[in-house]
Order: structure tokens, then C-alpha cells, then sequence
């Protein structure tokens, strides 16, 4: 997608065909930077302090970890090095772990001479595979857009579509194009009035940090709200459609996704507006079934409550505590949406109905009890 | 309620029988500072810039401004003039209005010279008035408390009551007790166990900045979470009931409150979480039924949303912007939760089932399409 006129992706190999870039999205959405890697202590790090996120960008980072580990080396004891400190960087990212064994899988075979090229090679194709795949989610969802806004116009209501989304599914946490995003962008650029209410997500304001930037970055038209503002807006018909990413879907079709989306998903049910969630097939937990009672909610560190970062009006970036001192904190980073909450799930293979048997129709070849393979947006 | 172990109203008549003493709720959490009013003027200033807010607490406030500028000049000009400056500071607060316009009906048909000593005593008895309105809304929710703790008890579970609120109904929003946190503070001192899940409230964080500081200045166990995380703490069956407080209630039982209400009643509906909102008399608008339909919501500056204050690790205070610059806000005060959403209403003559019929019960001497004469929190 597009960032000051020009396009971009999350990440990509460097003029000198060896070192790789990166944007820092740590300084997102106050500073464009673009950071370089050339070693893998320092991908390792740009990994662990989330200056990339998001399951699959993470995943294709590793890959290029690697690529940059056995630029040094290319002998079967840094493989396993690299392979070893990039698994530990995020532990719960399974997008991470499948990445590492794909690459592993792909250079153990070869001679060191050989792997250098090979593994700059799969890297790249584990890229494509990513943008094809969000690609493909896209256009399953521009038809969904498309639909919903010939009826909303045949129905004689004026105005774009107004798609409600939550947290970050966008191009920044993936390769190209996002998931929950992508059909935004090819709505955008087909030319279908279309414009976004951006919940800011809290904790990390994700929301209000990188869909928002993201979005005005393409050009595409939104607004920024606070997490508690959708409700109001879906009782008063100001939301057509509610989309966004998933982190874990089981194979009964309840959604697992950040904090807050169970919330909205129930306005949208009390509203009538249509819910769907975007899931690339590595995201389907085909191992479990009831979200709410298998899915164990990762608790994060209660800083992400009472602190937080922005800008005063000289630019200056402050790092603020907004609660009183000493307060006790929870901060749960996921909740589950139960399947009947769930219009709809957009794969890349077409939108399946959040439910065993629709997940089985779209993908015969999966059998409820096999594990995922892969996970996540955040 | 208590601040550093010392009893505390929200505002009192000072040591020398004339200034008027409030806590300036501008410096919550981060700092506990009392500012002396002493002239119109600067009582005007403490309404507008929020030094002082909720709806009793502004009517209460206006009335000591009517008191002082009547220790300066006691003649009808001067009367008039306060009542006008006043009425300026805050133009939706019901409260406000009303108090005003007490204070005129009891001193208009007074001469000059007995109007300061009549004006700083009807002003004690607003504050007396709401004391004791706050105390009988909160005997009526403590037995609810009570009933609520004894079952979950019966059934084996173990652990305190948990309540979950939204945004400040407590003390400070009054001039003691509060409404929705008035049960809280009965309960706990009764030694009831009793815990709170304090949601932050954002866009202005009421509850991070103000419930949570009171709570923790008079002891009450709590713990402080995003708007998002409610949701899934009454799926896990972590929240007992839920409470808040009320900008408006029509006489079909539907509440107005603080964005983001309507989301959670929707989770404790969808959980089983019985859900009340705490209503003194004048929050209840008689001339208006169907809330969704008839209630304006108020869209406020879009600064709230884009903007936050807060300190540094040096203790230095901070406003910071956390969106990207330029970005479109919007930025909704309230919403409304239907009637059908709502388990009960606790009054000051107990506990009314939110419909026509419960309101009617409860206070068979009003009629709908009465106008109400005060109300709000916010």
C-alpha cells in the first residue's frame, strides 16, 4: 500500500541485495522511519520489541533472520543459532515457529555453499505466499462490500459503506494488503464509496496508531473512534459492516480476536449489522472447537493500561502514566466471539459461514483435532 | 468518603465562615489539591474548566457562587447577574439549572440584608438534600449487594462480590457517597467483600483518573481495566453485577449514560450479569419514553480522543497527542442502554424494574411527559 504517494510493504530486501528493511512501527504514528537489519541479533531484536508485529510479518522476518544469519555463516550450527534466538522472540506467534521450520526444512538438505541463495529465495516466496493469500481475502471480501453496498444504495440510504474494524488486520501487520483491510483497499481503489470507523484499541492503540495511519497514508477515508463509541454508532445506523482480523478461529467458527471485539460483535447482533471476521486458513485452530472454554487469554503487562505514548505540541515524545499510582491492573489482550455472533468468516477461498460444517465445506481436506499451523495478527 | 484517612466532602464552607473550599478534580489522580473559591468570578472558572463536575456537585457549587457573589453585593442586580454568569458555565447540566433557580425562588422575596445568611443556608441544605438522596440510593443497593453476595456464596463460589462500573458515579461526582458507588462504600464498610472492576471510560478517562482514586483513597479493593476487557470478564463469570451511574432515564426505563454503557449492558445481558444503574429522582426525564429515539447525544471536542495528560517517571505532567496528526475524530459523550437491557433501576425509594410500570410504582405522584428537573453525572 501506499505511504507518502509511494508504494510500500512491511518488508523487503535492501539495494545491496543482503540487508533488509523494515518500518519501524514502534514510532508509527508520529515518526516514518525506515530501519535497516543486517545481522541477526539485531532482526532478533527489531522481532522482541515489536518494532515489526503482526503473525505473518513476523513469520517472513524470521525468514529473513535467517537469510542474514548464514550471510555470516552458512554452517549448520549458526542455522540452528538463528533458528533457536528468533523462535524465542515472541513465544505465543505460531506464524513465527511455522516460519522457521519452512525455512529450516527448505536449507538443512544443502550444502552451506548453496544456502545463502536458496534461503533468500524462500524467504522471498514465503512474502508472495503471504500477499497472495491476503490478495485473495480481499477480493472474497470487495464481492461482500460490493453486495452490501448495492443494497444499501437500492435501499435508497445515501453515503458510503461505513465499515466499523478494531485493533490492527491492516497491510502493517501482514506483508501487503492485510486481512480485515484488504477489501477495504480494493474497495478504495475499485472506486466503491467506502469509509472506516477506526476503534482505537485499547490498550496498544493499534487502532489509533497504525489503522488510522495506514489508512490515511492510502488515502482512504475514515474516522477515529474510542473503543466505547460503536455501539452508539450501530444503534443510530451509521455502521453498514463490522470486520476485523482474527488471532485464533476454532473449527466451530468462534473467533478469537483482540480485546474488545466480543463487545462489538454483540451491538452488531442487537443492531442488525453483519460481522464478519477475515482469516487466512493458517489462522484456523482446527484442534478445538469451544473458543470460550479451550482458548486460554494471554494476560499482558499492566503498563499497557496506565501508560502511554504520544507527542506534546513541540513534537517531543512523552511516555505518560494516565492512572493513579500503584493501581491495580488487569490487562487481558484477547477475547472470544461465540460462532453465533459471527455472520461470516472471509477466507481466501470464499466467505464461510462461522460454523463446523461451514468451515469443513471450504476446506474438505481438514479434519476437526489437526493443529494450526500458523496464527494471528498481533 | 475518605482521602488520606480523613473524611471529605466535594465542597464546604471554609474556617472563616465565607470562602467556599472545593478539590480541584483537574489535578485527579495525580495530584490531591483543595482550592479556595472566594468571588463569582472564580467559582464560574471552577464550573467551566471542569474543576468541579457532576451534575449535584455543579448545582451545589452554583449555589455557593450565588453565596458569594451576595457577600459582595446582596442587591437584585447583582443577584441576577450571578444567576446568569452561572447558568452559563455548563449548558446541558439539568442540575444546574434547577439549583439556580432554587436559590432565586428563596431569596428574590428577601431585602438585601438577609440574603447572604439565607443564601449560605439553603446552599447547606442542597448539599444536605443530595447527601441524603445519595445515602438512600445507596441502603437500597447495598441490600441488593447483600441478597447478590449471599446466593453467589450459596451457590460455593468463592471470592468477594464483583462489580463492574463504567466512568465516575461516586463520591466526587456528588457531594458524598455517589450513586452508583454509594452501595460500594456501604457494602465495604459493613465488611461486606466486595471488589470493583473499575473501566478506565475513555475518551476522558473518568474512570482510570477518578473512581479508581476514590476508591483507593477509602480502601475499596479494585481493579482497573480497559473499556475492551469487560466483556470477557463476564464470559469467564468474573463479574457479579454490574452498576453505574445515569445522565438520563425516560420514563420507559431506557438509560442515558457515559459512551460505551449500552456495550457492556449487552455482555451482562448475554452473560446472565444482572445490570442496574443507579437513578436518584431528578435523572429521571418523565416527557421523553423511547431513549434510542428521542435523546440527543452530545458530540464533544475530538481533542478527547486525540489527546491525554499524564506524568513522566519524573512526575512532570504531560498533554500528549496519541493519534496521527490530522486525523478525523469523532467523539460521542453518551449512549443510551434500553430498557429491555436493564435489570433494575436503584432509586432513592428502592429498587424500580426498568419499564413504565416500575417507574410508575415507584413514584406514582409523577406523570410522563413531565419534565424532569435535573439530572446527570457527567
Amino acid at each position: 500500500m501506499r505511504v507518502n504517494g509511494k508504494p510500500f510493504r512491511t518488508i523487503w530486501v535492501a539495494d545491496d541485495g543482503r540487508s533488509v528493511e523494515i518500518i519501524d512501527q514502534t514510532l508509527l504514528p508520529h515518526r516514518f522511519e525506515i530501519a535497516r537489519l543486517t545481522t541477526l541479533e539485531a532482526t532478533v531484536a527489531a522481532i522482541r520489541d515489536m518494532r515489526v508485529r503482526g503473525a505473518p510479518l513476523i513469520g517472513a522476518t524470521a525468514a529473513y533472520g535467517i537469510c542474514l544469519a548464514l550471510g555470516a555463516d552458512a554452517g549448520q550450527h549458526s542455522l540452528d543459532r538463528a533458528c533457536q534466538a528468533l523462535l524465542a522472540t515472541r513465544p505465543t506467534a505460531i506464524n513465527l515457529g511455522w516460519a522457521i521450520e519452512d525455512m529450516r526444512r527448505h536449507l538443512v538438505p544443502l550444502a552451506p555453499a548453496e544456502r545463502v541463495a536458496a534461503a533468500y529465495a524462500r524467504a522471498a516466496e514465503i512474502c508472495e505466499e503471504d500477499v497472495a493469500l491476503c490478495r485473495a481475502i480481499g477480493e472474497n471480501g470487495l464481492r461482500l462490500f460490493e453486495d452490501l453496498y448495492r443494497r444499501k444504495s437500492q435501499s435508497g440510504q445515501a453515503g458510503p459503506l461505513n465499515v466499523l474494524t478494531h485493533c490492527n488486520a491492516g497491510w502493517l501487520a501482514t506483508l501487503d494488503w492485510g486481512t480485515a483491510l484488504a477489501p477495504v483497499y480494493l474497495a478504495h481503489d475499485a472506486g466503491l464509496p467506502i469509509h472506516v470507523w477506526v476503534d482505537e484499541t485499547r490498550p496498544r492503540n493499534q487502532g489509533a496508531a497504525l489503522t488510522a495511519w495506514e489508512l490515511a497514508q492510502h488515502g482512504v477515508p475514515h474516522t477515529l473512534i474510542v473503543d466505547n463509541a460503536g455501539g452508539h454508532l450501530m444503534q443510530r445506523g451509521r455502521v453498514d459492516v463490522m470486520i476485523t482480523g482474527a488471532d485464533r478461529v476454532t473449527a466451530g467458527g468462534d473467533v478469537c480476536n483482540k480485546i474488545g471485539t466480543y463487545l462489538k460483535a454483540l451491538a452488531a447482533a442487537d443492531n442488525g449489522v453483519p460481522f464478519y471476521a477475515a482469516v487466512p486458513f493458517p489462522t484456523i485452530d482446527w484442534a478445538i472447537s469451544d473458543g470460550v472454554r479451550e482458548i486460554p487469554i494471554e494476560e499482558r503487562d499492566g503498563r499497557e493500561v496506565s501508560h502511554l505514548a504520544g507527542v506534546d505540541a513541540a513534537g517531543v515524545l512523552h511516555r505518560v502514566r494516565i492512572t493513579p499510582e500503584g493501581a491495580a491492573l488487569a490487562n487481558y489482550a484477547f477475547d472470544v466471539t461465540p460462532a453465533r455472533l459471527v455472520t461470516g468468516l472471509v477466507t481466501e477461498r470464499g466467505i464461510a459461514e462461522a460454523s463446523p460444517a461451514g468451515l469443513r465445506a471450504l476446506y474438505p481436506e481438514r479434519r476437526e483435532g489437526q493443529v494450526a499451523d500458523g496464527a494471528g495478527q498481533s
